[in-house]
């Protein structure tokens, strides 16, 4: 790698038949919500020897792609994305800095960012976490932003269209999400909108069970393979594929270097473990890590713009001799590592006894949290045991002094989880972390598939997410065999978009239902691009369709591959609708009136009649 | 395609490391029952300087691959497989016919089957469907086989590993499968054997909601595309890969060929939807069918050996009406063809009308009856629908009346299904139709997603067929865009194969987690060979592990490519376990006794301890 650098290559075309619009804010005129219309081309049907031609609606669908596929904006990496939070520049509750305080790091590597802005933060005595905000009644430009995103349209226009009542267990999903709904949630803790206030290139979401199910994506560098240019690539073709957060998990070597052109390029929240990076500053010697490495770390992180952090604190030092005995041990790459600090030292885990430390740096950022599932059961066998509840009683325990200090907290779960042990723990999360937020990874419904993960645990993820879980971390089909690249995540991706919007109608989240009955009754009439266009993966869709039907002629067949014209039941239904069933109840009308309508008529002698019974 | 023809290449290799072996019949010594066994290699472990050799015990994992994976038996499709079944050649009960009904269809085509077998069928007066024997109180050799293929070993080796209870919603799963118990399933029509007196190749399998849930893989030309030799490699492909029924579905040309050869070389169950190759008979013109051609087709394909048949007898003429205004119509072929043929005719639906003579001809030839949701939903919102109910509520009446004449019976069922729904189609046809085996086609859980419908519908699959459901009908990425090759058939298998063993932890299947139990450890001990071939698909696991670390080194590595050998979380938990912990609590145990065994001390000034609270 040498410098100067040319900018990545990215993916930033934009989705088929789709256009990019934006919603207003009403409240603050500066919020400017991305959201997808999909266009459809019309119904064509023959009425006698004329054609009668029937216009469909555009379907509005969420957009987490960012700027990166509206063809009005050019987008170059090396200056970073345009602020779409700019009311941040003039926020009279945050300072500058003068300089960085990981100006050090900054050069280290090959790839500096050119472009560095300097950090800002709270002004002494200033409360500036959205959670503070809310709880002072305050509707925030964020907060605006995410009603919108949620209805994915002014509130005034919207109409249910036909949609199954959902079961969701008690969540309270209104119909419509107002800026004052979403100030409550936040106020409450029960959602989170992670917006670090030196991330200014970010269009804010909100994470919370009573809003649509989201998803988070993972990427970074090993040590074994991988560069910044590919991991700036995957941010930017996971959130096309729409992840709605990206973790940078890099172990590597130029973890800051990486993430700032990550963060600088996302419009999505960027999600950091720090103990990763200090692990790095102590030459990968667990023992060594200091709680001054560790809080050094956060500052540097937070003044890149890093929207939440994975804290492991309640990886308890009298919890480790819990999971002696299990099937596989700890496998969260952050529980293992503070387990190793604490027996190391016989102390107690330096995140929890530095806590409030922690709490008071990220309040200053408002960097949200994700308390750590550092004990999380990694092999079916260790689902739902003493060490995985031990951890959540803890994580409990440490929302509350989050929220104390205005810091938003969300918690993390798991893991390796059979189907049957799914509920508890969505109901013991509820209880015992009073509602924050969850977001787990999968769980994996059985261990026996490597190779095939993210089905495992799309299977897992789909439930957990019906009875209240807020993200879901994905999993892709190289989950315990090596590092993603790009087509592992856009698989990734695509099974928990899958396994998201499951939830979502099972939840009866309003509004959900509308992308599956426009692209089944484009399916239905054979307006074939426009099932394609409604996908969640156009491209795939038309790929495989084309595999036995590749002619253009073919996009307006009334039949596929799979049964061809003589079979094709949907051809037949067709056939069956309108004509047919109408015409026959009508002529069996006409024949009861003229046959003196009366209901029971003797046998005709010539003619048995055979029935079932 | 020219005649003598070549056999279609087939993929024979055994799996990975893994054996063969055969269970044999105690109370009939012919039976012998095919099962895989996945040896392990020994775990090393380091103790001072000594090197401690543990083994690991074989694994036993079901296999309805056939005699294609046994390196002992040597394959000629021109001539079929061996007989599992070689005691149906001297059964008393059977009389053999002099010819075929279907001789003028026999040599139809491009690859006429070279041995054709003479067909048998029950003599006149006999009793001969595994459900009149069970009836009778007889344990048949397809009884004993299937017990001893759902216990993997012979009943007294019978060990249950670490597993956690399930929750089977008051299914009756007992410890060991006895003989005995299959006979009281299969008598009260909770399970079936589909098992045709002329399917001699079969290795028997029960399908019912106390034993594993089992899945089918379609396969079968369409008049756009495939071939004979492509539809039987499919065949082998897919019971490769586990498929434990396959149903030949072609509408294509040959379909009698076709079949044929498919059946002589199938070690499953084949299911066939006879209205298919009688819509071709009468060219294509649902309008021109009449009972006596199927009633002719029938015969035809239980000489050849089919084991069930899709039958559309619940499309009642009075339900058509109530499809009217779906989102989707009517998506099922057979479904569609016959609504058609009600609404043409004006009459009852002939399936339904002459279901009595259809019972009366299955009878003789020990053919179960897969009564056919014809009006199953094919949309989120045609869910559950009065359509789908209605049906379901007919299927009940046929039941009964398939039971007074002896004829095994299964239920098809949906579909398209949001989660929240799921559990009322599964509540609804225990009561209806008295629970005999549900057999549902996914159901997917949203359409949004057409290119990932094999992901779609297994996450509807896993949790029906948790809630009971006894086989699952596949589906793959192809699904609703054309006709699957056989990368999708793999990936459809698989997706399913994972569904169904989700669904087995989840009721507490015993023995069912030894797998998942053996492939953790493996994992855990990086035992990186022995994690992927116990794997569902070993060369996938292998091939994305070796995707960033090939040598051969890397598979005793204990790390892989995601974290690199200081970040492995497993590598970490090795660290901790045995010395540190033990260690640990050891010394804190000494200082303890040695310091007065005083529970409470009083704080050194100089320490203060901060705490997280």
């Amino acid at each position: 790698m040498t410098a100067p650098v040319d900018p990545p290559a990215l993916t930033t075309t934009p989705f088929p038949n789709s256009e990019k619009q934006y919603l207003s804010g009403a409240l603050h005129p500066q919020v400017r919500v991305p959201v997808r219309a999909i266009h459809q081309s019309a119904t064509l049907e023959m009425v006698g020897s004329l054609t009668r031609r029937t216009s469909n609606p555009t379907v509005l669908v969420p957009d987490t792609s960012g700027p990166y596929t509206d063809p009005a904006v050019s987008i170059d990496p090396r200056r970073g994305l345009p602020h779409a939070r700019p009311w941040l520049a003039t926020d009279p509750c945050l300072e500058t800095q003068t300089e960085r305080f990981s100006a050090r790091l900054d050069g280290a590597g090959p790839m500096p960012f050119p472009a560095l802005p300097l950090p800002r933060r709270a002004r002494t005595g200033q409360a500036i976490t959205q959670m503070q905000a809310a709880l002072r009644g305050e509707i925030t430009p964020e907060m605006e932003f995410v009603a919108l995103r949620e209805n994915l349209r002014q509130a005034d226009e919207f109409t249910l269209t036909h949609q199954h009542p959902g079961q969701s267990f008690g969540a309270a999903i209104p119909r419509v999400i107002t800026p004052e709904f979403v100030r409550s949630e936040v106020a409450r803790g029960r959602a989170v909108i992670p917006a670090n206030i030196n991330h200014p290139e970010l269009e804010p979401t909100i994470i919370g069970r009573n809003f649509r199910v989201k998803i988070n994506a993972n990427l970074g560098t090993s040590i074994v393979t991988s560069s910044i240019e590919e991991e700036v690539e995957k941010m930017v073709w996971a959130t096309r594929w729409g992840a709605d957060t990206v973790m940078d998990l890099s172990t590597g070597k130029y973890i800051h270097q990486t993430r700032e052109w990550i963060v600088r390029g996302s419009p999505v929240p960027i999600g950091t473990v720090p103990i990763y990076q200090a692990l790095e500053k102590v030459s990968g010697v667990a023992e060594d890590l200091t709680w001054e490495v560790y809080r050094d770390t956060l500052i540097e992180q937070a003044e890149q713009g890093v929207d939440y952090f994975t804290v492991h604190a309640g990886v308890r030092l009298a919890h480790i001799p819990l999971s002696a005995r299990r099937r596989t041990g700890i496998v969260s790459r952050g529980g293992s590592i503070l387990a190793k600090w604490c027996l190391a030292h016989h102390r107690e885990n330096f995140l929890y006894t530095h806590f409030a430390d922690i709490c008071e740096i990220m309040a200053a950022y408002d960097v949200t949290f994700s308390l750590g599932d550092g004990l999380r059961p990694g092999s079916i066998e260790d689902a739902n045991d003493a060490a995985q509840f031990a951890e959540l009683e803890t994580l409990g325990e440490l929302t509350r002094i989050a929220w104390d200090q205005g810091v938003q907290t969300m918690i993390e779960g798991p893991g390796h989880v059979p189907m049957q042990l799914i509920r508890e723990n969505m109901t013991r999360q509820l209880e015992v972390c009073q509602e924050a937020p969850f977001y787990t990874l999968g769980p994996l419904t059985t261990d026996i598939a490597p190779g095939y993960d993210h089905i495992t645990s799309a299977i897992g993820a789909a439930q957990i997410a019906w009875y209240g879980t807020a993200m879901l971390c994905y999993v892709t089909p190289k989950e315990h065999l090596g590092l993603p690249d790009r087509q592992d995540v856009r698989d990734g991706v695509i099974a928990y978009r899958i396994a998201a919007h499951a939830a979502d109608l099972a939840k009866g989240h309003p509004g959900a239902q509308a992308r599956d009955n426009a692209l089944s009754q484009a399916r239905f009439e054979f307006r074939w691009e426009d099932q394609f266009n409604l996908a969640l993966d156009p491209e795939k869709a038309r790929e495989l369709h084309d595999e036995s039907l590749p002619a253009d002629a073919a996009k307006t067949a009334h039949f596929c591959s799979m049964c061809g014209p003589h079979f094709c039941s949907m051809k037949l239904s067709h056939d069956l609708r309108a004509g047919d069933i109408l015409a026959g109840l009508e002529e069996k009308a006409r024949e009861f009136r003229e046959g003196g309508s009366q209901i029971y008529l003797d046998r005709p002698a010539s003619e048995p009649e055979e029935v079932g019974a």
